[in-house]
């Protein structure tokens, strides 16, 4: 097995990364929510001085960009790589973004699961000897993840109470070989998982098996004790999907506590959303905010993050496919 | 600056890792071309039986994943992860062909360059000591591509003689820590490169810039000298690219003879596609047949190749923005 390997699917960096600062944009709804005092900055409206909301998502992912490298004191030459990834059709948001950048740059696709994609490979790179600093990033946009997978935005369809509201967010953090922050210690990279869910509104229970598959396997590879983290937050199962991956983990044998979501925490209930936040914004600004503040406060010292996507498309939905799902874990520890 | 990393763009492997198979499989336009007794499985239609081309694409994928694995007698299970991307919206081509294995997976978009990016990515997954086997796929698929891309392709649209057709194909690669066969000695990350071309058929003068900046970076970083390579290959550049990133260097005093590119070898001039062919599944299969062929053969002993992407979509062409683009570099070499 390789060396930093173990068990299934979990890796154990040898010489951990380190977070030195995470950056946070969010939407106007987002910034009237109950995490507000982490974001590091809050659109006025939707559009964030752009024409389209597509030029309003890239320019909010390239604000991220630059506001991390700014916050973790790096100069933009000196990051190696750029990992980037959100939920628009050719990853225009990241690669839009990027171009303004010029770092080399990788494209991620996980659906919501990129936040946590992207921080896994960018510590695979620092650890195994290949860059010394590396950009991780993600974002969505209610609006134009609206229109791509449903219907037009500005029609306003009715939406079933189990659905999801797509977070208009885009964080970024600077991971580095040394210095002062949270620590990624371990990573799980999940297998895609299938239940036969088709209801795409549903995201939540299409991808609340996949999520607890990499729950388990992280672990059971660690052998790690249940009460071993401050908090253990899924990405965006929202309030349907965090019940059945709690059910499920019950049902394995895990009792995990300290279970709780981005999706879930991101809105107050009054703020009509439903089931609660999803998105690649959705952990990326929970991570980059709120878990990283905490951390940095000492509130919280070891969390583990399951970022949740679901990676079917408007057109394999139509094609009577059914959805996989797939989640990646990282743990952050900071003593 | 990273143990590994050398000049502004380039990684150098430690314990390279090596290239046990490839397996690929093309469509019946492919399997008529010049390349044709390189590849391991010829379609006798575009539909794969399947009933949508989606589906095909998919099955495609799974196909040259399973082959690919088989011939370099390796267990699916011993695998630790598969890396794979498309062009295709969601990238379902790959997740769908991965939820068939049932491996840890991790999704890549570099458009067509995605086959030199899982493979530069594998590697690093391997020398950076979280992996001892890895599958590194792409494809694509011509009718896929072009109706979600351009037009309903049954509309049998006329296209301007310098645009490429996208190849129906799917690679793949299985990457070992040890074993025989060529080895990934090197890789060079490309940035994205945008000189403000707007037409989508010219994908050729899209890309050009940004694979003659990686080329340039490649040799720089490594002071390596012109003549260094056998064969340095480009992805999909067709035979408009190849002429203007031959341009490029030259005027950038960098002479290189043995310039080839993917897209003008697969097919034949008379079969009609008039500046080449293009898509994932180009250098995918053209790597995985083709070049690979040769090396095992002692014909090559030294390859470059430079997968090339074309970073828009639709709808960013539709809201006026210019084609970003990305090249990145993999240098095999057998003795």
């Amino acid at each position: 097995m390789a060396e930093k390997k173990i068990g299934n699917q979990t890796v154990v960096f040898k010489s951990p990364p380190v977070v030195l600062a995470g950056y946070t944009v969010v939407g106007p709804k987002e910034g009237a929510g109950p995490l507000k005092e982490t974001f590091d900055l809050i659109l006025q409206d939707t559009y964030n001085g752009e024409n389209s909301w597509e030029k309003a998502e890239m320019k909010m992912l390239e604000t991220a960009m630059r506001g991390a490298a700014s916050k973790g004191n790096t100069q933009l030459e000196s990051i190696d790589y750029s990992l980037a990834g959100d939920l628009l059709n050719q990853l225009i948001s990241s690669n839009f973004a990027s171009r303004q950048l010029g770092l080399p740059f990788i494209g991620l696709y996980g659906a919501c699961s990129t936040m946590a994609l992207s921080t896994a490979f960018g510590a695979m790179l620092i650890d195994g000897g290949f860059a010394t600093k590396v950009l991780c990033s993600a974002s969505s946009h209610h609006n134009t993840a609206e229109r791509q997978y449903r219907l037009p935005t500005e029609q306003g369809n009715q939406r079933p109470l189990y659905a999801q509201w797509t977070v208009t967010g885009a964080g970024s953090l600077v991971l580095a070989a040394s210095g002062n922050g949270p620590k990624v210690t371990t990573t799980t990279i999940g297998r895609i998982v299938d239940f036969g869910e088709t209801d795409a509104n549903n995201m939540g229970a299409a991808m609340a098996p996949a999520v607890a598959d990499t729950i388990i396997n992280h672990f059971n590879d660690l052998n790690r004790p249940e009460d071993y983290y401050d908090l253990v937050i899924t990405g965006d199962l929202g309030s349907v999907g965090l019940q059945l991956v709690s059910d499920i983990l019950k049902k394995s044998n895990l009792n995990i506590n300290n279970l709780g979501d981005c999706g879930v925490l991101i809105y107050n209930p009054e703020q009509d959303t439903h089931a609660g936040g999803s998105g690649c914004g959705c952990s990326a600004v929970v991570l980059g905010g709120y878990i990283l503040d905490r951390m940095f406060k000492g509130e919280l010292k070891k969390v583990l993050l399951i970022g949740s996507g679901c990676l079917h498309s408007p057109t394999t939905a139509l094609q009577g496919e059914t959805l996989p799902a797939i989640g990646h874990a990282i743990s952050l520890e900071y003593n």
